[in-house]
Formats: C-alpha cells, structure tokens, sequence
C-alpha cells in the first residue's frame, strides 16, 4: 500500500486561505497571493499548454506533486456550494483538469461518477473519510494516494493520524487572518525529511510517525 | 547603522509559546519543546559552562545569534511580574546572563540601570519602544541590534516596521493554543534569503523590506 501525501501553501502565519472565504472567492482574500509563486514556473505554464515561465526549484516541485495516480478532496474545494449537487456543476478545472487520475471527492450528497477528459474521474464518496482513503488506496495500487485539499479534510486526515507526508510550501506573506491549516490536528510527530529554498518559498516535507492504532 | 534583528523558535502552527502561560511557566504549556534544539547544541552547553552537546548546523546557529551588541526586551521576558519592580528581581538568567552586552528593557515603571557579571547591563526604558531603538543604535554604533522578545515586543516592532531581518528557527511541533507570534503586524514585505535545514530545525532568515517613512 502507498503513503499518503499532502502538499500545501501556506502563509508565513499559518493560514491556506484568506479572510471572506465565500463562493465567488473560496481562497479568501489575499489568499491567492500564496500561489502566485505556481503560476509563475514553466510547469504551471506547461499544465495550461503555454509556453515560457521560470524553471528551477518551485517547478520542479509543481511537476513532482502533480504526479498522483489517486486523490481525496473535500467537497469545498470541488466547489459548487452547499447541498444537493447542481449536476452542471463539474468543478472548477473545466473539461480536462489537471488531475489525470481518481479523485474521491468527500460529500454528504450522493451523485453520480464524473468523467472527464484527460484520465480525471471524480467519485462522490458519502460514507466518510475513512472510505474515502480505502477507495483511493485500492484505485492507486502500490503508489501514493494525495489529500488534494482543502484545509478542511486536510485537517480531518490529520487528525485520524492517516497521513504520512506533509509537503508544506511556505510563502512569505503574512495574511493576518483566513483559514488556519493546523488547528484542531492533535500533536503528531514531525520530522523535517526535505527542505528545498527557492528565492521566494521554503519548501519543507515532513515525515509524520505512524501512531500506533488505538 | 547597523540593522535591527530578531531571532526566535517558532511551532509550526505559529506560535511562540504554550497555552496558560502564567508568572511561573511563561513559555506556556508545551512552550519548551520549542526549545530543544537549543539544549542538544554544544553552542548552549559551552554557555553553560559545559562541555558535550551536538556540534552542527544548529550550534552553529546558536553560536553566531548570541553575539549581539545590544539588545532590546520586553517587560514580560525580563520578568518579575507586572506593576512597580522589586528591585530583587534581576531578570531568569543568573549574576552572568547570556547577553554580555547591553539590553534595553521596554517598561512602564522607572528602574535605575542594573549591571551584571560578564558585560550584560539591563537599562530600563520607559518612554516607549523608539526611545529603546534609539539607545540601543547609540550603544551598538555600526553593528546590529537585536529585538530579543518576547512576542509582544517582536510584535510592536514588525508592526512599526523597525525590523530589518527576522530569523525564524520553525520546530516541527504543533502546539495548538498560545501565542502567537505574526498576529497584528501588518503586511510586510519577507524574502527568505538564507535557509538552513538541520535534521530537526528549519532556520529561515527573511530580509523584510524597508517601507517609506509615512
């Protein structure tokens, strides 16, 4: 069975989002200030099948994070508000998002699979995280299942102790208020496995110790 | 002049101290584990007065933020409660303190100079945080000084826009509740120019740029 990843920006202050996280802006604002530095690499640029931008370290990570053969995602990151599902609704990626793979998206609210061009295919999951990461462990084989986002499963995931690698992206601005990513996540044992300094993020990947299963 | 600089151990949630922190255990609860990296060193050890420890990239740290010319501290980090001194409180560290130097402490409450062994004079300063910046350029001349804490002080200094660098020592603990450190400083500009990944510290020294004089 694969590890379980997780890869983030976060503010110099702990936060994922900004303040006024609402449906038209769901990264708050000043919250998209901690991703200027994805869209600025040749990989970005790449995904989007366009030319130029920079290479170096944060595109080399971009590519290496894109690489998951199965992710989970919380229902507010998939978007589409709150509720039962408005079937038009397919995410904010468009016809071919840049997944390439499973994503089982967690929701209260049954729905159909949704295939989409490029090998993505969200699956509705309802009957919680727990098999949420079982299916995406069986569609993912021997390799890696990724928690997409957002801050909220993120921090459920966490706190059941399920995931194994932290990557955090740490940008240096300070947001002041938003959405916190480490609150409410118990205190699991952190080991810095990977630092890599680009000229404007730190990027740090942390082991997380297995606990034993209670 | 030289530049103004701070140097502190921070969770990877933020914060720079525990829970319930009270006269007896300022550092709150859990607040020493933020500090272990610093008792494992041959840098603090040699402080001490002892020999062992670890020689490597955090007692090299350790090693070269000690060597201040001046200091400026909170009231709380000096210690000895709140309201008018007692006069019997002569700061946590001992006749010989860890600053040989002179140290500017931030108070309400007048107090006549207090030197101590090993070169550490504490000056009290009670007409506010840029008198305190004043004395301690006058006293450090061409070389640096350093905002010692605690958060409160390093705090109302990031928020004046004094600080030239900030040196981030990012322990991979998750405290939970405390203080925090980058609440209410504004937004100022961080750029991550020396990182130094030791197998259980991230040090991160950011150069914060210089606002116009409004």
């Amino acid at each position: 069975m694969g590890k379980v990843t997780c890869q983030i920006s976060i503010s110099l202050d702990g936060l994922v989002a900004g303040p006024n996280q609402s449906l038209e802006n769901p990264i708050g604002e000043g919250g998209m200030r901690l991703h200027d530095w994805v869209f600025a690499t040749s990989s970005w640029r790449r995904q989007q099948g366009e030319g130029g931008g920079e290479d170096g370290a944060d595109s080399a990570i971009l590519d290496e994070v894109m690489q998951g053969v199965a992710y989970i995602m919380g229902r507010n990151m998939f978007g589409g508000g709150s509720g039962s599902w408005n079937e038009e609704w397919k995410g904010w990626w468009g016809d071919d998002p840049p997944y390439h793979a499973p994503v089982f998206v967690l929701t209260h609210h049954p729905r159909q699979p949704l295939p989409m061009l490029g090998g993505t295919t969200f699956a509705f999951v309802t009957d919680g995280i727990e098999s949420a990461l079982e299916q995406a462990h069986a569609a993912a084989g021997d390799q890696d299942v990724a928690i997409a986002g957002g801050a909220s499963a993120i921090r459920q995931y966490l706190a059941a102790g399920s995931i194994d690698e932290l990557y955090l992206h740490i940008v240096p601005v300070i947001l002041g208020a938003g959405e916190r990513l480490l609150d409410d996540v118990g205190d699991p044992v952190l080991e810095p496995v990977k630092v890599i300094a680009s000229p404007t993020v730190t990027h740090i990947r942390y082991r997380i110790a297995k606990r034993a299963k209670s």
